[in-house]
């Protein structure tokens, strides 16, 4: 083989490195490569710590790790437990408490020490996009992306904890990205100015990323001189916390509560002073927010204890006859749907980051993973599974917590993520997402005290008859010749600087009718006519 | 105006009858109306009780009732009350108390007491078909319609309760059309030869027809020559029992429960022996089968008592602050969605249709009704409502019930309705009923103890990961460059011949593993090759 001067160097040092952990083939292609190839190639894997690699992968599969594995799920279900009453704080069943919970809160976002941080590190790949999730718009009024309306939750929560407390405040706003993510998501928020939030507190770092590998622990390559590289998994946040100082950040501006998100809930109340009022009031180091599985059915994971720790079980990881379970309620015995909202104390994240994160076995993925034949130089699209790739989770920490807490809140307010793109029979797509909000803003302005009347000046009802999902058997359905030529629900949206929970609407809506078109920002309120949407 | 013969004294003698009840604008363009056209509408117009529709349009907008009914309406929300629990049987409160009613329902059957009622005079519509709803295959393996479903449910109950008591018995099908779905509907039978059940107990009648009405009570004419008709709700059902007889037909068969239901639910449960010795055991003379709402603004009425009397509330009557009331367990307080699945004692109907139906009021639906203009004879596409349709509900007679009771099941099991077609962000259509019936049967070989495996022979986690509605938020979902290639659910299908609600299926599937799709019918297990189907 040639090798040219430094070029040269540096490839016999990194085949040497490669080849005593046994991941050498990833050169075989080096010849063929030109000159920017190769110091492409060269500098990924400089980055790459091959004898970690291999360590995380005989841990998470091999060294008896697959069968200690499969033997601790093999009586998982008899071994969960439900979340005790006495854990879990409710939106819906202890209503009675929530003002409290939610002064407290405002009062710790007051006083400057909470922070959001969200998970972002997700390409829109699913949702059929070429650019991160949270610059989606999904077709509101406003034309909103997600992070346009998380940024805007923030800085009307920054406003109401000031109004309240007398004293100037801020959030600040960590967002985990990927290496695939970090550029186009920087690039966004500069464009936009941040979206009226102060710069320095929207603070930017990146996930870490992994290579595939074989199923006999053999990193693939994407292409002949490129590996294949994936995030490490929403988990990866740990490790990145330490790598990029975001911890000693975190204290240097004393932040004691930080709220944990995905960034492609349409609803998430970022920083949700009543989630971090209820860990607050409980004494939490770790908390979870929840909504009530209700189909046994449901691809959503459950919080539960197993073996007294309290963890999220996958969904596919138990029976069916487990999932179906009841208590005396009639509700399902495992209800606690996970969807991605964790309240973590800083002194708990650091003790993560310091000393469990480390402990935390890698999760194998099976994947169907285009590759470069490393006999034959030819590209493979696989069909079916042909190797694997290693992640964490940010739920992995729970079993740390001293004092982990539950709490459920009612899905319509809080839980519509974006996943899918549109299609027949869709779910969790666009169409959904933005349906979900208007739907919840409507609620918003009726509650109160508003009215919206059709063309002809009516009063719509509350729950109108021509929204998508028509009664489940309305009489008129059954002997019905003619059809309802508006399909869609009330077009309403609230500017999050206006209201962020659907607090301080009385004023502007009260005893007003309204007709949609509805749009109600900074600005006053609009109804536009239809032709001009 | 020109008379000719016969045909002249057939119009004197109608123009006398409509000028007496001021609708004789309906014989205006008689002199352009061809031989033809003269005797189809004379022939309507002799059928039809020009004073009575005069009646029904007083008492249902004038005379004070619209006002009158404007004030019942208005402090509503504040006079409803929730199902007590002493009224209610729940399929997942009371599971102990299920084998009994169960058992009670079947020796019932074995006894030929039940009777089935289809509410089956919708047409296609909104669904986009030209024929009725019934006739509708939603692409099943199969390619089974909903009548076929529902014919082969019946006959496996029958068998059960022959097998259970040793007696033949039969359980007579009543199938309510209306004028525009009764030559289809039987036609369809016949071609299938009634799915296998003898003819002589599938029973077909018609409900009635009712003119369309102006806001000024002037019948509406949808061609020159031809009366705008509606069918008349389908309350029309008790009209129509009294004027076909059938009353007599079923005290002649000895039927004692009659189980109503709407054609549109895939998953119906036709003459669910549960539900039936439930209202049984009971005593009760009407019984309602409801779902859990759990959204406050899901479009589905509610079972309720409004002045300590027994109502279905349409979602579109109430406040959504009433909607949205919840309970100390934190469900909604008016939570028992109705989807419109009776039970009716004969006796209780008899006194509905002799003495009870006649006082009820029509309900009045605005629409936009096109017509024909009685100056200028050009046909009207009204862009607002310009007129009503008079409608009885099939629930209105709740309220003369003795002993109402309230029996809950779960939706995934009982109720997916086919309202729409397929769309972009579909609810109610033919993939969702699809899916809907699929989930359930591959629950039913779950709990059988039957496994089902991929292409590679892996058995399929009990909620698999290719499952359509994806995790909420599971950690691949937030890191993921891998596009998962199939988004169907577990395509499983057994036949009503089979198992009627997952009965008897252990002998079958216990301790086996399947390949998709599979059918299980009478004929036995097919695992059907992808490309087969």
């Amino acid at each position: 083989m040639e090798a040219a001067g430094a070029e040269g160097d540096v490839a016999a040092e990194l085949r040497q490195r490669l080849a005593a952990g046994g991941q050498d083939h990833v050169l075989r292609f080096w010849p063929e490569l030109d000159g920017a190839a190769r110091r492409a190639l060269a500098a990924e894997l400089c980055r790459m710590d091959v004898a970690e690699i291999n360590r995380f992968f005989r841990r998470a599969r091999g060294d008896g790790g697959g069968a200690a594995a499969a033997a601790a799920a093999a009586g998982l279900d008899a071994r969960m437990e439900p979340v005790p009453r006495d854990v879990l704080g409710s939106a819906s069943r202890d209503r009675g408490l929530v003002p409290r919970w939610e002064s407290r809160g405002l009062a710790e976002i007051a006083a400057s020490r909470v922070a959001a941080l969200l998970l972002a590190g997700g390409q829109g790949t699913r949702l059929g996009v070429p650019y991160p999730k949270g610059m989606c718009d999904v077709g509101l009024p406003s034309r909103k992306t997600l992070f346009h309306l998380q940024a805007q939750r923030l800085q009307r929560l920054q406003q109401m904890a000031e109004e309240q407390h007398g004293t100037p405040c801020h959030i600040p706003w960590y967002i985990m990205t990927s290496g695939r993510t970090m550029e186009s998501t920087k690039e966004f928020f500069q464009k936009h100015r941040y979206f009226g939030l102060k710069k320095e507190n929207v603070i930017f770092f990146q996930q870490g990323m992994l290579p595939a590998l074989g199923f006999d622990g053999k990193i693939l390559l994407e292409e002949k001189g490129k590996i294949a590289m994936a995030p490490d998994g929403n988990g990866g946040l740990y490790r990145a916390l330490g790598s990029h100082g975001i911890m000693d950040d975190m204290e240097r501006r004393g932040v004691h509560s930080v709220h944990v998100y995905c960034v492609d809930n349409i609803l998430v109340k970022v920083a949700d002073p009543r989630f971090i009022g209820f860990c607050l009031e409980k004494g939490a180091d770790c908390g979870a927010k929840v909504v009530e599985k209700t189909n046994p059915t449901e691809p959503v994971g459950v919080v539960c204890r197993v073996d007294g720790v309290y963890r999220v079980v996958e969904y596919s990881e138990i029976s069916l006859g487990t999932a179906q379970q009841r208590g005396p309620d009639g509700r399902l015995l495992f209800n606690a749907g996970n969807i991605a909202n964790h309240y973590f104390t800083t002194a708990f994240l650091k003790d993560v980051v310091n000393t469990y994160e480390p402990q935390l076995q890698h999760h194998v993925a099976e994947k169907k993973i285009p590759h470069v034949d490393i006999t034959t130089g030819q590209l493979v699209q696989p069909e079916k599974p042909n190797g694997i790739k290693m992640e964490k989770f940010v739920f992995d920490i729970f079993q740390f917590s001293k004092k982990f807490v539950v709490y459920e809140v009612l899905r319509e307010d809080e839980f519509s993520p974006l996943k899918n793109a549109d299609s027949q029979n869709g779910k969790d797509n666009p169409t959904t997402a933005r349906h979900a909000l208007m739907s919840l803003h409507h609620c918003w302005v009726l509650n109160a005290g508003g009215h919206f009347v059709d063309e002809n000046g009516t009063r719509i009802p509350a729950i109108p008859r021509i929204t998508n999902g028509r009664s489940a058997a309305s009489p008129a359905d059954v002997n019905d010749n003619l059809k309802d030529a508006n399909d869609l629900p009330i077009q309403c949206e609230i500017s999050p600087l206006v209201s962020y929970g659907g607090e301080g609407l009385e004023q502007l809506v009260k005893d007003r009718e309204f007709r949609t078109p509805l749009i109600i920002d900074e600005d006053g309120i609009h109804e536009l006519v239809k032709n001009g949407v």
